[in-house]
């Protein structure tokens, strides 16, 4: 770039900016889902994402480790700074695309959830450490956001040791809740096992008015719950008790079951695997659907909608549009047509849909409503109605409710695989592999999915991930 | 504050974040209230705001011109940076609280509605300008947020004339509307007619995905008019057709006039004064009731809300609550209880509620929904509905429609009178006075509102406004 002028000054950032910034997200999921997006997004591309709950000392924290590429010190300087999103040059082809846009994720993330942050990542150059902290910006009296960052050579993990660096040390140990810095290599130590990776350590963990820590470890011990869900809607006395909360707004496993339309990292809280759910598979009497409104252009790829019905237990409740952007859930069982009236129409019908040319709101939470969302909405309401009234002779009809296909995820590779008719889900075992499929031709991780499969699901070998260059070489 | 320690980097702000930060307001009036709040508030306590349209050379742009205490050089510098808001220094008792609290409220506003802005301030110690500009970031190639700003001193705009100053006027006059200092400073001057104050110039305003202004400045030459709102919902195919969009979500003459509780502040909207309504006080039949919920602290003031019929025409399609966080509406015309049903119960009935002890959203478009918050709605529906049934009897009465006091507010010193029982709003003069009041203890601008009334407008004696010191002065 150009070198900058002389004489005029930068905008900087309040230390108080840290805590404003992250109040867009309202919902704590909602800062676990960007922070969850950086790990799955093409310019870290892991494999899987450990988030689980850790004593260190007398502190709790939150910690998310993934075993991406990593980054080094440029790139943990981007990440603890603003708007710094290189990640559309990771656009992998159609269907693997990042949803990270705003390069905001991690500072709205993490500052929702905790008031300091400490960050370890291990690329194939340097280890890094890298620390956010609101407690150490608010001790020295900053006026502006300062990162504490310490870079260490690789294999053996030394680093300059020059004032600057110390003071760097110095900050970090003072203001995380690592004491030494042998306690600090430990951490970059740990990455190793994986090759590449990060692990965020999230503390001073966000507070209710009451004093109460926010989340719910206690109630569910494979779990991570949120007592206090935005959009808990109780203003209506006569239809909406709170209990009606949908489960995935106060379970992460369950709203990490749904987070993408084609699940492809594996998630696991507290160590228990998340089981993700192929929402559009897990359908029964489904139908494939296109739509072009007519603003589009005339090259434009029209809208592809999938409806059927839910094959859930919690089909009775859990029923309406699952909204996408780029594989990301924006909005979850929005009732649309007859969906809104207080009768049985549109009773556990969903619809699938991925809108990746409408902009989604700051939060990612939901989309931007401006005309073409909801002349989009208007015609999948449409559509819905259609569908329930043709299935009209089905509908009370207690059918075996079983998906009109059975897909499985493969715990070594992640790919899903098409199992024949008839077969039961819920007879699989907890752990299922490719070698266990009926069909030979799909029975192998080194095998690519069928077509009908998310073509974007890269191919996985177990513990071979290494073998190919990580992606910032390739570039 | 302390020194920061040497070496630690700053945390720094991308030139794209200046957008992606804007994104949190996907209502275009969202971000025109964050520049109205930034004049109303108690900081630069504005008298008059005038909103409107000027063409520079072939430039577009909006622009709000304020009286209040104008900006020097460090506080524009705050202006132009994130987080940095001390207006909670400036809480003037119990009623004339400050609405801005994030710090961002300049840089969020304007750069959704446009792509650059230049600032104009005349403080009584000087004059300055300062440009926030994506387009010059741009241009330049650079990769942090840096801010051209030029300092004068008074009474003849003398600057500096060194290396610095002048590689910030190059950038001014590249990148800004004006293209000489003369024209520049021709705005300083034109400042100096209310003392001080502040102008904003926002230009290469947001346009949609078409091409197209997103502001409509033609259908209404005295309006700014919203064609494309957010949360006009047309999901609902049976009951919710896009015209039933409130007239607030389009115009902002509509919006301006219930955006505060209490309002104080004239706004003046492309030369016509915006009739401020005085929600609480134009209602029939008014009930106060009073609520505490039993979280609450023992020592906290209970909810005071205010309900009644409103008198307006459009009673019918616009009633609901009307919540309001210090001063500031954050949700209008929100339904509940029976008002959610698609029958006749509750229609026309508003209650007024200020919340200030609930957080706002990020964009201050909403509150957040935790507990407390739908506790206290479920209490409100309660209340609205029990008003509603010991109204039974005279509910579908057509009787006058009359509020139950007529208030009108002062066209110079904006305080509000409360005229004789029986006036008729409608009858009185298109400016009113307060020496046009009937009640001779009311009846003169330097006379204090009565007790009923808003305790917290200021007196303001036309013209001689600036015989008091500026706020700034008085700390």
């Amino acid at each position: 770039m150009a070198k900058l002028p002389d004489g005029i000054e930068l905008s900087k950032i309040n230390p108080k900016y840290l805590h404003s910034n992250s109040t867009s997200h309202v919902w704590a999921f909602g800062a676990f889902a960007e922070l969850i997006d950086n790990a799955y997004d093409p310019d870290v591309d892991a494999t899987t994402l450990e988030i689980d709950i850790q004593k260190v000392g007398n502190m709790q924290c939150l910690t998310l480790l993934d075993d991406g590429v990593g980054m080094d010190k440029q790139k943990i300087k981007k990440m603890l700074s603003f708007g710094y999103c290189d990640k559309d040059t990771y656009n992998n082809g159609e269907s693997y695309k990042p949803v990270g846009l705003y390069g905001n994720g991690f500072k709205s993330g993490s500052m929702r959830l905790g008031k300091d942050a400490l960050v370890f990542s291990q690329c194939s150059q340097s280890a890094c450490i890298g620390l956010l902290s609101q407690t150490y910006l608010e001790a020295i009296g900053a006026d502006s956001v300062i990162v504490p960052i310490l870079e260490y050579s690789l294999p053996d993990l030394n680093r300059k040791n020059d004032r600057q660096c110390l003071n760097n040390l110095e900050a970090i140990l003072q203001y995380s809740v690592f004491e030494s810095e042998a306690l600090l290599k430990g951490q970059l130590n740990a990455l190793k096992s994986s090759v590449t990776g990060t692990k965020i350590f999230i503390f001073n963990l966000h507070r209710l008015q009451s004093g109460k820590v926010e989340l719910d470890f206690q109630s569910d011990r494979k779990d991570i719950r949120c007592p206090d869900p935005y959009m808990a809607d109780t203003t209506n006395l006569d239809c909406r008790p709170v209990e009606d909360v949908p489960e995935y707004k106060r379970s992460l496993r369950e709203y990490c079951s749904i987070l993408y339309m084609r699940p492809r990292m594996k998630i696991i809280i507290r160590g228990h695997p998340v089981k993700s759910k192929y929402v559009s598979k897990m359908l029964y009497l489904t139908e494939d659907h296109q739509y072009k409104p007519s603003w589009m252009g005339r090259n434009d790829k029209p809208i592809k909608i999938k409806i059927g019905f839910s094959c859930a237990t919690d089909c009775n409740e859990n029923y309406g549009l699952m909204l996408y952007h780029k594989n990301r859930l924006m909005r979850a069982y929005e009732r649309v047509g007859y969906q809104k009236q207080a009768n049985e129409r549109g009773v556990g019908v969903i619809g699938v849909v991925e809108l990746d040319f409408i902009t989604p709101t700051h939060n990612k939470q939901d989309f931007y409503r401006n005309d073409h969302f909801n002349s989009i909405m208007s015609a999948l309401a449409t559509k819905l109605n259609a569908y329930w009234n043709s299935k009209k002779e089905i509908q009370n009809n207690d059918i075996g409710k079983l998906p009109d296909w059975t897909w499985v995820q493969c715990d070594q590779c992640n790919m899903w695989r098409r199992l024949r008719t008839g077969t039961d889900g819920d007879s699989l075992p907890k752990q299922w592999f490719c070698y266990m499929n009926k069909d030979a031709q799909y029975n192998r991780c080194y095998e690519d999915e069928e077509p009908d499969a998310p073509v974007d699901t890269p191919r996985r070998k177990a513990n071979n991930k290494r073998n190919t260059e990580p992606l910032s070489q390739v570039r």
